[in-house]
């Protein structure tokens, strides 16, 4: 059913922009408002949003929808022209708001068919309203972290029954699925050793192995929320600098987590972490941004990083994930989600953080 | 590297469609063309095409390549804009082709800049090329289709175990890796009963009973190309109208099947298969189209459907696979995949498709 309270914010950002109406398209969108998953697939799938408040939604008619979603549909089928759906309402010679992720094909038959419309990217009026989280939304994403908490504590019983990164990653699929969870919000990132140390490693047949580092990166969708975390730890007696390197990506962490408050910017997060980092003179080998945020998709926008200036506000939840990677060697990354407070923020992950080695 | 033969072929197509250069983004086309998979998720990645020959490849650096693609590349940071480097080459004023998929606000941020361009869709010059196999793709199709037929036959002992949908699915995972398919082409259809009459059921917990049908549609990835293969079982012993409907299935499979070679329109195939079911008094109940062209990914264009009249021509893979779907009570599909030649088709599916009871 829509969200009268969200459309309506979303209005208010329309206003804001100079968009006299959009075109949202993303299914993690449209869920947002309508609370109704619909995935067509490469079949068109639009929600019109007008700045009067006027609304209608074109979908394929082979997905049928029986309730009221409380908007207008217009059924299409294959051998129809969506555009020529969508089109019956948009107003033409001024300016429409575009999904960022609207394939192409369909933008360029707008344009053709109207070629007066003032085309603009529109999606930020819609990821913007994501960003604070109202209350029901922040009760999702606590629960998603508590369970993630929970899947973390099995994950390294798993790894330290000696699977391969791939078979770690297979197993927790039921782990989650034990707690409601019935989907990954990313592929399990499971990194033995050197692997650890790779910008971009993916889960493969490593195998556990003595006296090498693992890091455990996973996160579940618990009642449509994404959870995301990662832990590092160390399989055998770690050597004086991995012990250092632990110590310094924790204090990251922590220094991160410190400088979450409304009116904070994102860049000030990314620049807290990072100096510890940098003064720990390992600067160089902290290679990616500090954060992401997170709701119902597991990276939204915007980045915690060093060049984004965005404010912080209340009702925002994002990762504070900062790391070490020496190649070769090993790395570590510690992650924890966080919701943005009055006056600070609450972390979500409460699994503990302080270097843990694993026996084999 | 750069397949040199496909390029002109694609290079080729520009000229006739008055496409002056193209812009390819689908990881998809770019493998095709490279043979280097690369995946950037939201990053962007082109690669740009003139009608002379000249090609560039704009990759995000946190995506290194090391060897030689046979293309100049160019990398970009993520405090760069990825369309300032696109454009560098690019010639204004005259037609640009633009990936269908390719994310709107990559496509309005390249006309922002370059007002002139006359942008039209111009991914069909690949998918064209795509559509015709060249003998190299002829025999990894024959490959994964092989292999497909061979996890079907442990695909309906699993089922015989008593497993649930999913669970069943999950099980064939393994059972494809072992084949050295380590991906599904699409999340495995295992549909019992009633499950099997919904024109859109995904796999769910139900569970194995006696005197139900079950559909089994199936396709793994192999060497980078799909196979994709429904049988039709029954569960105990079925009455006279499932024989029945199943009779009509095989024999409008058989059908299409019969209609294909060079020449022959797609919508003489889906005619012919259709024709059997409707002179069988179930046209109603046979509710999508006949098949879809298959390659490097599952789904390509076009489909065999009763609105295409584009000719077959040699080299073509596409599906067969009429069904006929009773509501509440069964469905039956079956489907093969065929490689169009000389004077006819390939089947590449050898699994039998007679009716076969299952013993609970």
């Amino acid at each position: 059913m829509m969200n009268k309270q969200r459309l309506n914010t979303i209005i208010g950002k329309m206003e804001q922009k100079g968009l006299d109406q959009v075109v949202i398209t993303s299914p993690e969108s449209i869920f947002y408002l309508l609370g109704e998953w619909i995935h067509p697939g490469e079949r068109m799938l639009a929600l019109y949003i007008h700045k009067t408040g006027k609304t209608k939604l074109v979908l394929n008619a082979l997905f049928p929808i029986e309730k009221d979603l409380g908007v207008p549909i217009e059924f299409y089928n294959d051998t129809e022209d969506p555009i020529e759906y969508l089109m019956k309402d948009v107003e033409d010679k001024v300016v429409m708001g575009i999904d960022k992720e609207w394939a192409s094909h369909f933008l360029i038959r707008l344009m053709k068919k109207m070629p007066d419309l003032k085309i603009e990217i529109g999606s930020s009026v819609v990821d913007e309203a994501r960003m604070i989280k109202d209350e029901e939304e922040r009760e999702l994403m606590r629960k998603a972290s508590a369970i993630n908490d929970k899947v973390m504590a099995e994950a390294i019983e798993i790894v330290k029954s000696g699977c391969s990164e791939l078979e770690v990653g297979k197993r927790l699929a039921d782990v989650y699925a034990k707690y409601d969870t019935p989907a990954f919000s990313f592929d399990p990132l499971i990194c033995y050793g050197k692997g650890a140390a790779e910008p971009h490693h993916s889960s493969d047949e490593t195998k556990w192995s003595n006296n090498q580092c693992v890091i455990v990166d996973i996160g579940g969708v618990t009642d449509n929320y994404a959870s995301d975390m990662t832990r590092s730890f160390f399989i055998g007696e770690p050597n004086e600098e991995y012990k250092k390197i632990y110590a310094l990506v924790k204090k990251a962490n922590e220094a991160g987590i410190q400088a979450v408050k409304p009116g904070a910017k994102f860049s000030d997060i990314d620049k807290a972490a990072r100096k510890v980092i940098e003064d720990g003179g390992y600067g160089p080998y902290f290679t990616h941004r500090t954060g992401h945020n997170i709701g119902i998709s597991c990276h939204e926008a915007p980045d915690v990083s060093m060049t984004n200036d965005m404010e912080v506000q209340e009702g925002m939840a994002f990762s504070i994930e900062p790391g070490i990677y020496l190649s070769g060697k090993y790395g570590v990354r510690i992650e924890d989600l966080v919701l943005v407070t009055k006056d600070g923020c609450e972390v979500l992950n409460k699994y503990p953080k302080d270097l843990t080695i694993v026996k084999a």
